[in-house]
């Protein structure tokens, strides 16, 4: 039997609590997925291989919704922001709600047919990702990025195709300004 | 074809943009809910059919998930406090999550079999309701009650059965605090 509860989420520091879980990427976690792997390994020895990203949960598998936060720290690999591994649901047919409670980014998206788009993330900014939207979070600013996010349970992360082939786009720092460009080593 | 958007939530006034639809609830459309009926008839000819909250979606019927916003005004009929007509979901087996942005209230719940919760409401907190609970929500405080909610876009609203029975607890106020107390006039 399920019971309501109330779960406080901090929106500075990500903290879900009461949470059911948790996981942490550092930098050595995220090899093949930014573009300059001598940054990426200077980066893992200079900083002490650096905390980028770190989720928690809110989840009771017999509840059809799901919640809790991802909390990204500001860094740079090369021109590159600290980003997520990205991901597909596995159900075709979920999508999902990123809330941003505080700190700036950047939410690229993917479609299954390969349309690309991208959503501003900032304080009170909810982002709609339908389902089948590959999405990747990217921590643009000089503060931490929380923000909540809200899924159906059963909707399942398909890490592995944005792994193998990448995004279209990244997200890089050029001239001291964010910017979308085009990845050319994107593999179809 | 459905693509992301970014949908500004406005925590203190509730505002959801772009929206998708909205309706609103004066006293005058919540007969039958409170205790007092002599009360209830006056407010509405005292306050000229105040309103009571107003709801704000986000809602694309395509996608699996949507969200929007609840903004109750602060207020009472007699010694009860404003609250929402209160529902189950038409499907049993969606729940929803209730993220207040600002203000102070009570969720009161109550299971299928008759079991009763409440949850606090302040900001930070996200109410997690499992599948099958009835919800009411209720401002208990002098400001404005705002929260966004995320639920299954197939979960369908039930109003019937809290309209016709009532619910098992009631939220009033009694020498100046906010107290749950027994519903003499609950029927099973």
């Amino acid at each position: 039997m399920l019971y309501p509860e109330g779960v406080l989420i901090d929106g500075m520091t990500g903290a879900v609590t009461p949470e059911t879980g948790r996981y942490s990427k550092r930098l050595s976690g995220l090899a093949g997925i930014f573009q300059d792997s001598s940054a990426f390994e200077r980066a893992i020895f200079d900083e002490a291989d650096p905390l980028v990203y770190e989720v928690i949960d809110y989840r009771k598998p017999d509840s059809d919704l799901f919640f809790g936060t991802t909390t990204m720290q500001p860094g740079k690999v090369g021109v590159e922001y600290y980003m997520t591994r990205g991901h597909f649901h596995e159900r075709r047919d979920r999508g999902e709600a990123y809330y941003t409670q505080s700190g700036v980014g950047l939410l690229l998206l993917e479609s299954r047919a390969g349309e690309t788009r991208s959503v501003a993330m900032c304080p009170g900014v909810c982002a709609f990702i339908p389902p089948d939207w590959a999405h990747r979070s990217i921590n643009t600013g000089r503060e931490k990025l929380v923000f909540a996010w809200f899924c159906a349970t059963d909707a399942g992360h398909d890490y592995g195709q944005i792994l193998q082939r990448g995004m279209r786009k990244l997200v890089v720092e050029q001239n001291g300004e964010v910017a979308i460009t085009d990845n050319p080593n994107f593999r179809t």
